[in-house]
């Protein structure tokens, strides 16, 4: 007999994983390996090793070791805010009047709001390991630059964040928590950097892009002595780090008998969802089992849903290396809205090239929808979800109501990868109806994509 | 054998109180009764209930039943954020280099982000309950205001808040989530109400007061038919529902076999210290233990260290009952500081007999010395934490800090009753070093005792 599942199902210390899951070692077919976009050459090890700190370029090179240990020193600091809880939904459930079973598993119990922490932690320690004074780093939205800070501040490492100007202005708040935990902020572009300047002189009144607070980082981090560069998506170790989050779930699961059907998660370089669904995306890979697993992107920005598998290059200022991913353009612009952490032109190249595979799909959302389903999961299980975690639940709000319809008792799981307490400025517009959406017109996604890199 | 301590303690479903514990019950001299202003009589129970639910004015007036069921539909609420952790703060006593033990019960992991939480909700059962159509209140930092709002829209019933003006004007993201749980919000002083008008009228400038909000929401709860008034903290019902926090704290240190030496709360009306500490004071008055217990207040509104036991008004308007309490008198106008929830005149009139029996002390903080805690904390424990709980993280530091000098390794369990998510200002300020205190003269606080009500 299955225990009574409780409401919250929390792992006990002793249950939690002790290492990560690298998807790539069950991947018959890998992801595509970075190119040199001045040789058009996959990247070397030495090549990437002057930008990140030597054991993650092992990481993010190593298609084949499935499970990596995780440093006793970061298993430590996860006890700060791990294990997350898996949710029973019930409030929720009840809400909808729907048969399905609904879980969501818990990332935004944490200062810096959201699963960024999981990274950050592993890769400040291992620049720690490797005798490094600091890193940089760029931040959109704010959570990865304040995970980033946290994780600086615990291991004693320097941190420079260079935050896009326009969120540096509009979230001061979020700038202050980053301040709080000793990083030094920066709003971007800057007069800190070669580029930075550059990039003012051509454009006196911008208020910045990630691409711009990318090339900034990456500057700083390669002329500084001591100092390497490090991000919060996109790259096989960001995945391999985050697959923690999919592990647990999985554990707490299995804990209680449950057998999830569908599987979802919100994507904007692939951080959430490749580490949350990893587990179970091997678990496909290997024959074992079968999910449905969505992906849930912005109508704004949908590089699975209307971009094409290519090689581009993962910043808009094209310095950083060719990946070969799900991309709308690395010159595409997206619109203004509120999930920032969602607006990427490319995507992680594991879930590329899984999706490539037909091992999950993927979805579009408009915004104001987005926020619909986010009030309706406010108003019935008392949290306030982030912008990006929200796509997620209007997809698994969608999967439930038609379960309603057919009658069918499906058992769905979500990752709610964050909160929305730097949000509010976008709950303001959705409460006083001004929020508007915006999708592309193909002509946009067609001239973005004409100026693709060319490769081979 | 003891199990080994995890970081984080959290009881299960079905370890978690089934009743709230009324510490009153345990004491042989009662807090002194509400008196009405008018009369100088004990206000009775019908006098109470234009303004309060009858099962609330009921908990209100008895001084005798120990316990009280938990409603089933309010422990299937808590059930979405309760049991909060107590967490073995050992990253802080390694930053502190303290043998002292330290652990703190977490209340603010929900969105309202403090254990206010635990009292909006059976307030608005109550109200349901009696077939009301709504509740009003006042709000000041915000956390009672956004608890009430989420209470209400479980509940379905309509809920308004008067929120002072200079909060509501600073504080726009704490408003907005109370909008977002469906609360209509409105700053006060207003021209809704007759009381609101008159000090218009009489005040044009003014940005408001706690005492005037309160004023507003009585008013509109007596005059609508339907609406009663809820109050987040001072009143026996609210120091009754928050004893969920000191029971499940005693509950979680027995599973493990920790005896705590050393307790310690913030304290501003007095429902976090009486919540926190009341199954702990209940065993002291039994004889079955001793503990030594810390209130901590603001030096800039010190009602324990600096005031006297005497019966005064709750609100600065003179017009709620008169309450015996320790206080630096109604007319007292604490100068602005950033822990809004403790700057309050008054205190609880349980607290304040049990100050005055001699069962726990009180100590007083300035700010700076407040914040520079929260930022040891922060760094140490990785979560933000609100003004108003640094008062009680300043004080168990300083409590760790002798253990140090001493090498006794003491016990000490703190109540972390809230999050700094909404507090940024705050920190900002003491990030830039414009950060002041402010402490009342001698005879600022007699001047305010002077007016106080004569009784009897």
């Amino acid at each position: 007999m299955e225990e009574k599942i409780p409401y919250k199902i929390y792992l006990e210390e002793s249950e939690m994983p002790k290492q990560w899951y690298n998807v790539r070692a069950d991947m018959k077919v890998k992801p595509a390996p970075l190119l040199n976009p001045g040789t058009g050459q996959p990247l070397k090890a030495e090549e990437m090793c002057g930008i990140f700190c030597e054991e993650l370029v092992k990481q993010e090179l190593d298609n084949d070791t499935k499970f990596f240990d995780i440093p006793e020193e970061v298993r430590n600091f996860y006890k700060m805010y791990r294990p997350s809880p898996l949710v029973h939904a019930t409030f929720l459930e009840k809400a909808l009047g729907t048969p399905a079973k609904i879980y969501y598993k818990f990332e935004g119990n944490n200062t810096s709001g959201s699963h960024k922490l999981n990274s950050a932690i592993a890769q400040v320690y291992y620049a720690k390991k490797q005798g490094l004074k600091g890193v940089t780093t760029e931040t959109g939205a704010g959570q990865w630059g304040t995970a980033l800070s946290m994780a600086c501040q615990y291991f004693g490492l320097d941190c420079k964040v260079y935050m896009v100007k326009c969120s540096y202005e509009q979230k001061p708040f979020r700038r202050e928590v980053i301040r709080t935990f000793g990083a030094d902020i920066v709003p971007s572009p800057s007069d800190t950097t070669e580029v930075g300047r550059k990039i003012l002189a051509e454009h006196p009144g911008t208020t910045g892009s990630l691409g711009c607070a990318i090339s900034e980082a990456v500057e700083v981090a390669v002329t500084n002595e001591g100092y390497r560069y490090e991000l919060g998506s996109v790259l096989n170790q960001v995945l391999l780090h985050q697959s923690i989050i999919g592990l647990e779930t999985q554990a707490a699961l299995k804990k209680y008998g449950i057998k999830p059907d569908i599987l979802i998660g919100c994507t904007g370089g692939g951080s959430n969802l490749g580490g949350f669904a990893a587990p179970f995306l091997g678990e496909m890979l290997r024959g074992e089992a079968n999910y449905k697993i969505i992906g849930a992107e912005p109508a704004s920005c949908p590089s699975f849903t209307r971009g094409v598998y290519a090689y581009d290059f993962c910043d808009t200022g094209m310095i950083c290396p060719l990946a070969k991913m799900y991309t709308i353009g690395s010159q595409f612009i997206p619109s203004a809205n509120h999930a920032g952490g969602l607006r990427f032109h490319g995507m992680s190249p594991i879930l590329s090239e899984l999706y490539h595979q037909g091992l999950f799909e993927a979805r579009a959302y408009e915004q104001t929808a987005v926020f619909d389903a986010a009030v309706t999961f406010a108003h019935a299980e008392g949290i306030l979800p982030a912008p990006e975690s929200s796509h997620a639940i209007r997809a698994a709000i969608d999967e439930a109501l038609k379960c309603k319809e057919t009658g069918e008792e499906k058992t769905i799981v979500f990752n709610l990868s964050g909160t929305g307490n730097f949000d509010l400025y976008a709950y303001k517009q959705f409460n006083e109806g001004t929020m508007t959406d915006s999708i592309p017109t193909d002509e946009e996604i067609q001239e973005a994509l004409s100026k693709l890199p060319k490769v081979e």
